[in-house]
């Protein structure tokens, strides 16, 4: 059998049965040391396949950047420490520095230090981030209760939106066009829910394949009934605008639609904090499986091997 | 200007100073984390460039844990956690399943916790392993002292002599040949030297790139002139055999040979553990650069950049 039969998440799953990995399944791993928490992750970007060659080189690092913190703070982590292995096929050093200085930049943002790395000759351009986090709590995938509200915080679908605006090569962009792109090559990983995940969710984890994917593990792993309705699905302006005029379904690419970096989680209704550009979509019920206004919702999210 | 110009070490000085990144230049960063001194590190394989197609793939597997694990051993930690970034293209799932096992083997022999990964598609495989590990006291390569004896562990030049053998592809192997074949697919990262390294090391690192030019690192770092004496290089009866039977210099090979994952320590000579596989091979002494036998040495290691 081919790794593309089974697929990245049918992987995974193989790996992790085969080699008893049972803690493997959240965003990122937590361990005790001392008398700290810390979550451990990785993240990877690889040219062609998670950038075009065409983006700015900064905003690859940015990005690499928010997706490896994004992880940590999905688990109630508190990022603290960032390494770099960078792929470097033999290119341009202007390249690597626009690179290190988008890396830089969002190590100064979301207040991470870079502490070490690692250079490798490779065919394509490809950039590994690990993360080290401090948490109180690990909040990961399985602790939805029955009666919790399901949250995301921010708009879904922007991402996805801006990528197709970035491949259309477009001479002119307008201003809700050029903030959806913006939306695909910097995203912001959630610093601003960090006490709120830590404090009061009970599952977590970031939207990076797609909610209705990523939503799938999460009700999988907390053994429950995840109802959610489409019209509550936060969408921006922008994306509204988008999708008027191109004749597409909005809610579709909040759906479907990855890498917007925004968090799901879930917590009871009470819980809300109106300070936060948090929406509820749903609630935690008995049963299984995740169903979209009373139908089963499918996994529409993309599988790298897959596809 | 290209990076192949400036060569691997060019660009992590280029980047260590233009990003003022002070701390990068040992094999591992050192962070503390409420009490405890945590050693945090990365380490890539990839098909092509550090091993080949051919190669058994639990070895690829073993191979990258031991210089993760290494890395962690030369400044003096307790390797504890591993994640590993997998980079796959759509290979048969025994491949991923034998590369897998490898790694958990490894990872049992050390008494590391394989924690947690990410699998990514990717046209060239290839493994990106972090490591977490806890110290007592941090040893980097900049703390050599004048008086300080110069020591290596174990033999040097196996994994270069085993490599070649390889690639001779011959059909049947001498004894002797299959056990330098076997340091260089299986190297064994010196978990009994942890003890030793962070009680009494005043400078460490280990030898993954050919002792000719690691020692320039630490002799740098160190502001301090290394001087070693050829005849004194821990050369094993295998690589002697090597040596005589294809008409080579061992001694050229204990110098530019990479990947033995021994480790090259300085400490007052009054240290000296007879219980470990240790060889003093010099001294440190006021002035700087590195000499073998009194005439300046040159670095003759592997870049992955000019090559």
């Amino acid at each position: 059998m081919k790794v593309s039969q089974l697929g990245e998440f049918g992987l995974i799953e193989y790996l992790k049965n085969r080699f008893y990995l049972e803690e493997v399944g959240d965003d990122t791993a937590c361990v005790k040391v001392g008398d700290s928490l810390l979550l451990l992750t990785c993240d990877t970007l690889l040219e062609g396949r998670h950038f075009l060659d065409s983006y700015p080189m900064s905003a690859v690092g940015w990005k690499g950047v928010s997706a490896c913190v994004s992880d940590l703070i999905a688990n109630g982590g508190k990022p603290l420490y960032l390494l770099v292995t960078l792929l470097l096929p033999d290119v341009e050093l202007k390249k690597v520095d626009e690179l290190y200085e988008g890396i830089t930049r969002a190590c100064e943002f979301y207040g991470v230090k870079l502490v070490g790395g690692n250079v490798v000759k490779s065919e394509r351009l490809g950039i590994d981030f690990f993360g080290v986090g401090l948490t109180e709590r690990f909040v990961g995938r399985g602790g939805a209760k029955v009666g919790d509200g399901i949250f995301v915080s921010g708009t879904l679908g922007d991402s996805l939106a801006g990528l197709e605006l970035i491949l259309m090569e477009k001479r002119h962009y307008e201003d809700f066009e050029l903030r959806l792109i913006e939306r695909h090559l910097r995203p912001t990983a959630r610093i601003d829910y960090i006490a709120h995940i830590s404090k009061y969710a009970n599952a977590s984890m970031d939207i990076s394949d797609g909610l209705s994917s990523d939503i799938q593990h999460m009700a999988k792993r907390s053994g429950l009934r995840f109802s959610i309705q489409k019209e509550k699905l936060p969408l921006s302006r922008e994306l509204l605008e988008y999708a008027k005029r191109h004749g597409k379904d909005p809610y579709s690419y909040a759906l479907r639609g990855g890498e917007d970096y925004q968090l799901l989680f879930t917590h009871p209704p009470s819980r809300i904090n109106p300070f936060l550009d948090m929406t509820q979509i749903g609630t935690v019920e008995e049963g299984e499986g995740v169903f979209l206004d009373g139908a089963p919702l499918e996994a529409q999210g993309f599988d790298h091997f897959k596809s």
